[in-house]
């Protein structure tokens, strides 16, 4: 896509100041790897780590976004701004529910202080890795005060999503069956707070107990998740769900978990780059340079063993650089 | 875990004999990332290549098991030794019916000329990456002709399976709606052959001629994937789909993708080793010395943004190197 010069420059300045129409050029932008992505995020980058981040996660079926759209009104009435991003699920077999459960969420939607997108995959298998990190920070400059990511998993691209909120919110609810399945995955290790969901089923009451066990049995210093009960579809037990994520937020900035987190955000994005530079400069090399394609041909054909010529591949580009 | 000196040594040896057991001791050191793994590799490294690799894939309740339990027996018709590998799927949420799945191939697990092993997942959160192409390796120098792999949903590990595999066969059924899905999700550029299964149901042959036309759709040079169709569980159209497979098998050696593939993998696996020890490295240097931490905690602050942080890194590292 050509630019006109100076466009990227005008949607910043319009970001800035809050212009939706700016961001979501921008977001698109950043989505679809343009060229400019990366100087966008460059510039934008001072402008966030204001936001607070909500990630939501659990099973297809259990009200996420029913949660999500009963708690953007409680925001809302505080006065916050409130930005939702809803990831697709890495399944290409189980995009069907998805798009009922976006329909519902069209009330928050008519709300201007709220600005709501959904990040598809882009339609190569396992590069299901929208760039929700690089939307978050976008919305956090836009200046939304929270920022609701919804996903569905636990796979690679929700890991590390989640492991980028500050609140990691989990939405059970009864009748899944084994729960062991969770702490399989490690989402008790990274819960901050859990909530069973249609609460007037059978079961639900022995699920807060499984849950308040398995949480009892795991090693912790500082906060304890709790296990709340709601309804969401009859707005019951939103309140108190608002509440105890207040309370998180609350903890996350008296203990400088919420500074921590910021830092450790901006480190894990650089040597993200510095990695997929470094990964880019040996890929060059390895073409360029007539005694390493030596090698990686000798390790293709299988007269050394991968292992081998990657300790033989290092040590030669070492050799290469200090030349 | 200690073990006793020359323990690897006596495994290896049992392995390249066809030993079983010693095949399930080296799966599990590998799949629990003992120190001997990386030697593991690299020593049955040379005896790798001979296997065909089939990955199946395909929505939960499709028959997959059923399917594979119902294509061994063809297989050991052949006088071809058989190895099956079940990759846990990557969702915490969707563990239920999987072990409903496993308890229907106890049938060839009774059979001395099958071997069966389910990758776990290791309990960490987005760190589902089952070591599952160095137990393919490790069943390849065992000896297995055919190396059955079976995978749910399309993510990083599955996409990385699948990938790897000779041909993929997509399972699937009638009514599963969205059928969309599954080429936004890049399932029909990399699937070699459908099989409709189920297909007593209403649907079976709309489902087919739409999958034929996905797939006239699509950008193609050679092989050409066909649609079939099957009721594995009345071991309906088994025969046809074992040939099916059979022909792309022998499409593979005849236009030399199949010595292709073998060096794709070795490089694959070479490219990775090199670039994980670069990470160490990198992550390494930034500990040890000044001027790099320095950097990163100027980053940290927000003093600087991660990218121009990450371009003043890679300068100062290959200034480091070549010091």
């Amino acid at each position: 896509m050509d630019m006109a010069p100076g466009t990227v420059e005008k949607l910043l300045g319009g970001l800035l100041e809050g212009d939706v129409l700016a961001a979501s050029r921008l977001i698109t932008l950043v989505e679809n790897e343009s060229p400019v992505a990366q100087e966008i995020m460059r510039r934008v980058s001072r402008f966030t780590g204001n936001a607070y981040v909500l990630g939501i996660t659990g099973p297809p079926g259990a009200g996420k976004s029913t949660i999500v759209d009963k708690l953007v009104p409680l925001f809302r009435r505080q006065g916050l701004s409130v930005g939702v991003l809803c990831i697709d699920p890495t399944s290409p077999f189980s995009g069907g529910a998805f798009l009922g459960d976006r329909v519902r969420m069209s009330l928050s939607s008519r709300d201007e202080g709220v600005f709501i997108r959904s990040l598809a995959n882009r339609g190569e298998l396992g590069g299901l890795a929208p760039r929700a990190k690089e939307v978050i920070q976008l919305l956090d400059a836009l200046g939304k005060d929270v920022i609701i990511v919804e996903t569905v998993g636990a796979g690679q691209v929700e890991a590390d999503i989640l492991n980028w909120a500050d609140t990691v919110l989990v939405v059970t609810v009864p009748g899944l069956g084994d729960q062991m399945q969770l702490l399989k995955a490690g989402i008790m290790e990274i819960a901050d707070l859990f909530v069973v969901n249609k609460a007037d089923l059978e079961g639900a009451q022995d699920m807060v107990r499984d849950l308040n066990l398995m949480l009892d049995g795991l090693p912790r210093r500082g906060w304890r998740p709790g296990v709340l009960t709601a309804v969401a579809f009859k707005n019951q037990g939103m309140d108190r769900l608002h509440e105890a994520i207040q309370e998180h937020k609350e903890y996350l900035l008296q203990t400088g978990q919420w500074q921590e987190k910021r830092y450790r955000r901006r480190e894990v994005t650089c040597l993200f780059m510095v990695e997929e530079a470094l990964k880019r400069y040996v890929q060059q090399k390895i073409k360029e340079v007539a005694g390493l394609s030596g090698l990686m041909e000798r390790v293709k054909r299988g007269e050394m063993d991968p292992y081998t010529g990657a300790d033989c591949l290092i040590k030669e580009l070492l050799a290469q650089m200090t030349r």
